[in-house]
């Protein structure tokens, strides 16, 4: 831990109380330059922090912000976001990721940032998210197994972001397959799932999750078809306690998955999908098929059965629901 | 193509007269100076190249380098190694290319190195290939197809080295399920492909391989295992031509397989296939068995028929011959 985040963490300790300058120094063993350096840094970083002569400093308030020091405190994970790197600003998280990873950083490793300029949804789409509204965030998984394997991880994430802001939210997010997150029928959340891979087995995976929390308007092209936390439920919504949340959801599926297979997480994955037992359209790049959507079998595949009884499985597409 | 290509390609046409400095420059358009400039560059990257007062220059000789100007100069391809980058000396093709993929490098973009120091065989085992004396480079592809689709193409790599090697050589090296080159039984050639995908598509592949042709010897502690074109058939081998029959393979294979299924390149891969119909012993990491080798399946997996007459499909393992 740093300094500052050592001067942080016995602010927010003392709380509401102050902690004398000396003290500070005394515990942290630096000096009382240093330790009004880091105060100072601090409120550049917009925690609020009230200095009293004779008394000491105090917290008055902790910025929205999805500072390490934050999303590290009071997690609750054994390795999914251990390692934390934030940026004010990314082209992309799915990118600084990919590229962390390439240089060996380990599994768990977190990616957050305030702002993209090139965040991208699935086959190349954009995704909209103003500065500071919502979370913007990759993980690195390093799992030991074949590329075939791997779509069930976007699976996963659908149910750990889903389960992660009913819990914090009270808002349940139904998932459209294969990985969208609906309230009101309008997407709160994208998931984009990349991968580095031999033929026998994958170096490494990146999961990046876009989730629109705070945001209070959306630009006219998209506004009927994307929501936010706060559109959706009428309050703002803590970004720190989703972020965390999640982290920890994430890991306890992940871990069921390596443990025990997909099984347990697809049953998770069905209770809160919206799309099956209706009738559907799905379109892929090359043809568009009807039928009623049955079931996702065990590879994350929707079963269709189109209109003359037949059984097809569907690895990719999209998916509207249609009137019978 | 570059004055310099345009240069080598006249004395190369002129072959076995001399062509004046007064012709190179009105047919290329370049000032004596620049003609002599180029002459130098050439002559520094190995090119024979004599020179007479009043009669010009003459092209005596090639150097064996897998130039990009000499790799196209009469490449048979449509798509595959249209576009060449060269490197003295890299750390592995495979990262080379991954990097130029990522920055938007167009399928069949080949790269090649005469020096590889961190070059990798697949689950990160090295490969060994000392100065100029085999042939190390990848091809960047953009199938569109998804991740779980990609093993075959390095079965098919390995049905297009072992062609072109017998074409140019004489040699028919035999192939070790998955795809490992043998000849003598020791290996000549690796190949590693590694994919960046979604879950739902590839972004791109990277087709690395390693063959070794005209390498004297290998280091003791390989010796038994590895050996080259030039060691097995007693002759050296040019790797340009090798390297430009493997790229005209290669399309064919690939075009092939895109145009119907992985079906005609098995059926390939099979008569080449030494394990075949063989009582073998398969390592993965967690396990052992043995049996016989009966088929490899659609998806490129080694089917296994077991003492108790189970078949186990095998993804990944290493094979071993035994003897009954």
């Amino acid at each position: 831990m740093s300094k500052k985040a050592e001067i942080l963490k016995l602010l927010k300790n003392s709380r509401p109380e102050y902690v004398s300058g000396e003290d500070i120094c005394q515990k942290i063993n630096i000096s009382r330059t240093a330790v009004w350096k880091h105060i100072n840094t601090l409120r550049e970083e917009g925690y609020g922090i009230d200095a009293v002569p004779h008394r000491g400093y105090r917290l008055l308030s902790v910025p929205d912000r999805l500072y390490p020091d934050e999303i590290i405190d009071g997690l609750d994970t054994s390795f999914v976001g251990k390692a934390v790197y934030f940026h004010d600003s990314l082209i992309s998280t799915n990118r600084e990721a990919r590229d962390l990873a390439l240089g060996g950083a380990c599994g768990g490793t977190l990616v957050v940032t305030e702002e993209q300029d090139g965040g991208r949804g699935r086959m190349g789409r954009g995704w909209y998210s103003p500065r500071g509204s919502g979370i913007l965030c990759s993980l690195i998984l390093r799992p030991d197994i074949e590329p075939g394997q791997a779509p069930p991880v976007t699976m996963l994430t659908a149910v750990a972001v889903s389960s992660a802001v009913e819990k914090v939210s009270g808002l349940a997010p139904g998932i459209k397959w294969p990985n969208d997150l609906l309230l009101d029928g309008k997407k709160i959340c994208g998931i984009l799932t990349e991968m580095n891979a031999e033929m026998e087995r994958i170096n490494f995976l990146v999961v990046g999750v876009g989730l629109n929390i705070n945001t209070d308007h959306f630009p006219e092209e998209i506004k009927d078809v994307a929501t936010s936390l706060y559109l959706a439920g009428g309050s703002l919504v803590s970004r720190l306690d989703v972020l965390r949340q999640y982290l920890k959801e994430f890991e306890h599926y992940y871990q069921q998955w390596m443990e025990y297979g997909f099984g347990p997480v697809l049953d998770e994955w069905k209770k809160r999908c919206v799309n099956l037992n209706r009738p559907v359209r799905i379109s892929t790049p090359r043809e568009a098929w009807e039928g009623w959507a049955v079931d996702v079998d065990s590879a994350g595949a929707l079963v269709l059965r189109t209109d003359d009884g037949e059984l097809r499985h569907f690895v990719a597409g999209e998916v509207s629901l249609r009137t019978v």
